[in-house]
């Protein structure tokens, strides 16, 4: 069992978590990793299934946020346009994303027969971290073979931290990676659940609060030995609710990630893509026209600040796990990142 | 009755239009004129009121799209970002969007005596043209009476051409105003329509386009005499539908108004504020949460084909019942432009 | 003299703050304010003047971030499309839009006999916020010549708080309304400043965050008389700077209003129009075409994370001097907010 | 020599074409394709490159435009958000981009050793049209090799019709592909050109019109036997100018590709992916930051009319010339669309 950051007595924002605190509280969702740690190989695939039936028969209302643009996430076009989601979610390397593409294509072919032969294509999502400090990206060591393995094995328990995509992420110039969370949000109509998996990858030690507390500042002062690189990095941000919502409701609410972000320490920086993907597991959307109208289930507008706050919550307490929960990592030309754990204990950081 | 383009024997497009081949096809819709013609004084307001009831407690979907933005269009950011319009429509002349949204404003306090005492404030959209060669725009010549009489005298049955709002426009170089037209769109699960009103306010002489005919190039060529203007002109165009649709796929109907406009010509130029703004009429947006989850009826995006060719059809027809409507106009400062029913009559152009 | 965020010791962010920490340490840069304060009436005007020359003449590059749309911001359409700004920008209460286009509009014409003549028209930029608790809003109390006013006497000192369009602004249910704030920006190239003035008229008390410390929740515990209405308000962020930066950057600076925001305590809530304008005076851009082509100055891309970060610790900093500078005020029946600073005295309130 | 519209004696526009009337007209811009034909299998890849020198030290001003987003084109987010390419732009089949992605991240890093080493990652830029129909598309039949010869052959001169990536492509129910055209813009300072070069691939018969004569109707009545498929198909625009533009105005530039486009009798329609790219050759942005401001050249923005009517004219013509060139092809399950070359020939079409 890892450690996570309510586990070091914190607490983050009002509302309720789900069960696991986990994107995977949302039914139907699951997550699989693929990890490669190979020497200056550190790297690897996350998928994020986002139901258990035929995603391509059945779609799910999607949005898309770019919160900044510096990032070669694909699929979005056709998510916003359609606003659905009709491919499980691929994360990898940035320059693996053309293979996490085709092995996704061909996992898509492989399950529908149809797919270039009576009906269109298919659009894969694929969102993607540079993880070249700690890992040879040059080598471009996924394979399609690890997209699928990552899809094959998803299931509603994951790893976070230094795992699957996550392996040689950088945050705050520690080791970052993957990180999640989850929000209850009672309504009078039901209680649903908003989760959040994030790919950590992004800002510099100094920036980094934790509960409003400049942990980062003090962090950087005691570590000159870490190399506060610039900011090359990224974070992919991605989200799941069985709340029932229009495909306008969910980017509103996607956009509520800058929130977080923003509460962690983040300033959104230049060389990052922060892009967030969500989805809603309520309303599915058939891939066939069935000539009926079609009826689907939102909120009424003014309760949808109970979902901006869990998902602003949900965003800063899945980056918190993702540090806290990252194993320090020896990668590419002997580079390493500390894990926040380690220097918590070593300097004897607290919260408050 | 005017003689519309149909009347002279086109058939613009393939499908067919409702019984009135106006945006009052839509049942609900009514619109209203002010005309003012007074010496150098030609300006006016047209006021388009979505549906009978009250609009602030009935919402309905809406969206809004630019084509281009060198206009002064007011209430968009709020009508996109949720979705919704509450408010009836008003177009005026360019420096009388100030008078016409204060009008509008008093006009829905006076309806809503919750507005900014119980609840929140009203977001009033105006859309505008600039209507200066023939209309001394300075003065500001409408009052919030005008607006208020715009809105009380609206019916089902309005004039096009040089009426309203339409007063001073030019179109093409040549006089220009208020065109509307419709379209059946006959789906599985119901016959629904599609209805456009313009203010058409754009364009050069010689670029004029009837279905497929270079008119204005030929009235180019004869008309010596006629300035071709700087175009410095705009379009607002306003749809109604009774198709069940999201508003992202509203908003997807709305961007086909660029087909319907360049075959009449159209470059979309810079000068031009050219701005759509659409609602549908199906599903009623309650202002007030009752605390459940609302239902809302939408067609399968597989049926959005027939929507945008009607959306095309409809654009190009209003846009040319604009021209062959609009009578000659003297203006400030003796500004005149021709009347395209009188040329065509004068130099005996057939549109082929 | 008012005290200000610094002044109780607090230090907001790492860059340092030009001469007067305000938006008018950006060169050319002056704010007016027209006070309306008369029992139920508490509303106001505020004018940002962005160049002491002809704006309409010589138009400088800007851009505006919609961060949540329920608002009723005028003149983004072309400012956005355009990449400027030719008008001073006015801010004031939601229902008096209209009157505050119709004065910036005359102001427009009396200094550019041209505009409707022999050029086109010209865009007002009129930003505002709902003050319906404090101020009778449906009275609509700013008049024209309360525009003028503001536009008259604008200079580069002004007051915080519960002046001008600040009047009757309501912020984590305390008194909220005008803020300002700078800082420098040492480039390689220069040292460039980055100004932000704020409307704060957003957020709930329990949410208000200063500098990490949840101040809002131990008032809140505190104050249990003071109701924390719905939020319903909004900010407008006014943005100047003297960075040589194309519009397309500056665009990409605004949007960095979301980190400030956010470390208040913000959750960007439905209610809000967070809505973000902002120019750079570097560059101006001649009304008229001379002919030739133009030169613009920019930063390179990889320079930009100094004013995403100055951009963030402004807006954090505006958003607290409006809070600490503001005035208590008693307005419509009875409706009283209290002032951050007599209630950090009443209950010794200390920052850490 | 292929035969090209202008060879049928038509004229499209005004506007004079360059010198090959091709994308190549704008000096530095080179095309290359490889086409693959072997039964089943009638697909290929079409490279562009912008510049002869390094495009990724020496990027440029770049843009796009989603006119309707049923598509999978990558990399747009990244060129937005910057307004730079540093890639050549790859064409293929819809489920090859995953495979031309990764050729091209290929081919980027053997070019500059310092990415993903010194300097960050690469933004691929790859667009896509669905060419099932005839072409066996689940085979995904272009490999690696094909893309990096596509961008060793690129020269001046190419073929249009059913080359490289248009070898598959149905564009009004007719045999479709690659297709160019270009126009000079001639200004006060100087005469610029604009290139376009299209993958068409979409339309229904019954919609072809060419310079306003409604060819695909008078055909789809003789043509019984050609099946008019619902318009799954898409259109690449990719443009290419050596006018000295902003993003901002490249992309007002780039959306006038919709006035062109509807000109041909195309609705925009739903299953279509139609996404325009474009960029400038004038102003070089060095990837690397020499601690100087840039500066950029740019038209005065009353001066774009010009170029938005040369784009119009430009992706016209270009579609016309896709059409014309094609040669029939017959490909997967001997699936078969004819050539209007030889239709026009067969059933004695006139133009007018």
């Amino acid at each position: 069992m890892q450690k996570r950051i309510r586990d070091y007595g914190l607490t983050i924002g009002n509302l309720t978590p789900g069960k696991k605190n986990a994107i995977t509280d949302v039914e139907g969702v699951t997550v699989g990793h693929v990890t490669l740690s190979d020497g200056p190989v550190q790297t690897g695939v996350t998928a994020i299934i986002p139901h258990q039936d035929s995603l391509f028969q059945e779609k799910l209302t999607a949005s898309s946020v770019v919160l900044n643009g510096f990032g070669k996430t694909m699929g979005t076009i056709q998510l916003n346009e359609l606003g659905v989601l009709e491919t499980p979610i691929i994360l990898t390397n940035t320059l693996n994303v053309g293979t996490a593409a085709d092995a996704l294509i061909q996992s898509m072919l492989s399950n529908n027969p149809e797919i270039g032969r009576t009906t269109g294509t298919v659009n894969p999502v694929i969102g993607e971290c540079n993880d070249m400090y700690l890992n040879d990206i040059r080598a471009q060591a996924v394979t399609k073979k690890h997209v699928w393995n990552a899809l094959n094995t998803a299931s509603d328990s994951f790893d976070e931290g230094s795992a699957g995509a996550g392996r040689g992420m950088v945050c705050y110039s520690l080791k970052g990676g993957i990180g999640t969370a989850s929000r209850q949000m009672p309504l009078p109509h039901g209680t649903y659940t908003l989760g959040v998996l994030v790919l950590a990858n992004f800002g510099r030690l100094s920036d980094l609060t934790i509960q409003g507390c400049p942990v980062g500042t003090e962090l950087a002062e005691k570590l000159e030995k870490v190399e506060q690189q610039k900011d090359k990095g990224s974070i992919m941000i991605i989200t799941a609710t069985d709340l029932p919502v229009s495909d306008r409701q969910l980017n509103r609410i996607l956009k509520r990630a800058a929130t977080g972000l923003s509460r962690t320490g983040s300033t959104i920086s230049h060389g990052s893509g922060d892009i967030v993907i969500g989805f809603s597991t309520v309303n599915r959307i058939p891939h066939k026209n069935s000539n009926q109208l079609a009826t689907q289930q939102m909120i009424h507008e003014e309760e949808i600040d109970l979902p901006f706050r869990a998902m602003g919550e949900a965003v800063e307490e899945a980056v918190l796990n993702a540090l806290i929960t990252a194993e320090s990592i020896t990668g590419r030309g002997g580079h390493q990142r500390p894990a926040l754990k380690d220097l918590i204990e070593e300097y004897d950081i607290s919260f408050r």
